[in-house]
């Protein structure tokens, strides 16, 4: 195995591998990050050699991952595909399949992780974030759309009933520490001490025997994810939600005025979605 | 559509219809509002207009809602049958088609909601409550019974096994900060910040296009409340309880000293029921 | 009825039954306490008298329960297969029929409770916790194996996906305020504050009309635990593996460093596990 990338940095060490997202200041989902994606989670599944636990960070320190590329969703979308079964070709299915790789997945969160960054996060099996910088948000529904690649199932799932529904329909930003009291993540922490608590948390993790490990982690996941079947059909509400023309309107709007560039509308995105049309 | 009725005072203002129960000083769920929400639930679904959002809250400083009418539990629940089909005669079915009704509902609480009370705010989408006076609580095992309409359900889903179980069989009252910090409601509030928060939220959700907003509730909807038998269920256990003559005791020793009645027993009724028999 | 036992000592007042663990100072989960509790939870079922509220507290100021008695786990399963039907001879098992007990059951937690301790506070209906003293943890991960008695399936419903999966991999201890903002246990209070405080709520608890709060409970119940066959599955994965080298390995280093016998490791387990092999 080999755990090069052209969108991701990584280093292992100690049976961790710290894997940092570096694709331009946004960190968009797009077709590079995708794919890399992809080659990473079909390794860790075929052929992890030394890896028990892998640390997702972001390059950027104001993104951890902005959103999707939503001028490019049939071509990552492709990409999403090479990692399942036919007729699974989503970024949810693959993100179900990132949920279940028989390694430990740790997202360390600075900046915004929204739409697909978010649940990027969501489908790792822990999420610690920056008190003072992280922001969580899905802000499909601003744009006429949902989550379509795991967010209504996590949400739904960690945050019960009103909190989910406040934070799908809501579309707003969530700071580190509102997340944590809604369960959105497990824990917000101080900036500075960030990198090493988490650091210590992987390689604690990775020398234990791994055969409890992984049993836990499968009997948590066989409690908690949803069925594929309500994978596939948030997938698919976002894929036609999203081309009807409110939404195109909406989001061809936030288009013209900064989205997908490094800005203050996608610094604010969350408040910006509610500012419509001025 | 008209969303005007003698005991909800209305106002509508940017698609969000703002609804102030107005039901007598302790703003009873008694056959007069009943009657009343019926008719505009019935109205959301049939001819809402231009209402995307609602924002439910009392005209009385001191209760959100107290509970339901204990003297006339037969003559509410015909009002409530009317919401339904034949056989869903109950305030528990009732409140299940509001917490499914294609609007976005928004429980602002000041004061007490307690029993049916406090089962109207859980069928709201979201609950933000009054830091200072704010008070949750299920009374009804302090008399013999359970909640028969929605409590068991959502608290249990939402406040998970041992939560629930303190919510329900302690009968006692919670505040503001317990309550968001149980999930009971999604968070506590400055009273002075509250109707600003409020309204914010509930015009920025108004404005976006009502196709995601529609499809996300319902798909938390879907994953988060029961089955229409287990309201039934809930519904029959309450009538059956309530008509033990244990029930009926602690029910008339409460009624001797005030219940029903504005004054400090309504006011500190979980702490009265556990007073008994002095 | 009579609540005698040689490690469980007892006094009823006012319809509630205080039950301190008294098996030596680790008041580990071995035959003795094993024995001892399924008498009692025997008795409740069968002729609980006047009981109406259990509170399940420790003789020893350090340890609610450190966890089983790793020494002899075939002698303590024995005594546990006593509390169920043929083929369910398991702690877990027991510990399930102990969480459908139809009497109230309050955990008052002192001091460590890990591995089976921490499962048995799980399987009461609520549980406070000293705030300056109290530690859960669920170390079994550390030594190859995974909670066998109820951890996985409380903590997967309770603390939603990503912090199960930190409890349970992290094999780490949490104190009482963490526990709190996790979901773990219902509050953390004042040391000073704690007695009284369950004292009270149990009090008032026993003096309701028992069949609402039984209902109550039953209803929770039926919502939140697991099928039999989870719990039979998580104990045979627990004892298969308990069993691997590795795991006994692990086990054999942290017995030649003091486990099971009062001291430094004990205190700090949820550290000493993820000291291997220094």
């Amino acid at each position: 195995m080999s755990f090069t990338y052209p969108s991701i940095r990584t280093r292992l060490e100690n049976g961790v591998l710290f894997a940092t997202l570096d694709a331009g200041p946004l960190n968009l989902l797009g077709v590079d990050l995708v794919r890399d994606l992809v080659s990473l989670v079909d390794t860790l599944y075929s052929d992890p050699g030394d890896v028990r636990v892998v640390v997702l960070d972001s390059a950027s320190p104001e993104y951890f991952s902005a959103h999707v590329d939503l001028t490019a969703v049939p071509e990552y979308t492709a990409e999403a595909a090479k990692a399942g079964g036919p007729g699974d070709g989503s970024l949810g299915m693959f993100l179900y399949k990132l949920a279940r790789v028989p390694v430990i997945t740790i997202a360390k969160v600075r900046g915004r992780a929204r739409g697909g960054g978010d649940e990027l996060a969501l489908a790792c099996d822990m999420i610690f974030a920056a008190r003072e910088n992280a922001v969580f948000g899905q802000f499909e529904a601003g744009t006429g759309s949902v989550p379509g690649a795991g967010g209504i199932q996590h949400l739904a799932r960690r945050l019960g009933r009103t909190r989910a529904i406040e934070a799908l329909v809501s579309a707003d930003d969530f700071d580190a520490d509102l997340a944590e009291r809604y369960g959105w993540i497990n824990r917000a922490l101080p900036d500075a001490e960030l990198d090493g608590f988490v650091e210590r948390l992987a390689k604690r993790i990775a020398g234990f025997p791994p055969q409890g490990v992984r049993a836990a982690k499968r009997a948590v996941n066989d409690l908690t994810l949803p069925e594929p079947a309500a994978v596939r059909s948030d997938a698919m509400a976002f894929r036609d939600l999203v081309a009807l023309p409110e939404s195109r309107e909406r989001l061809g709007h936030l288009a013209d005025r900064g989205l997908q560039s490094p800005g203050d509308l996608e610094r604010d995105l969350g408040e910006a979605v509610g500012q419509y049309p001025h």
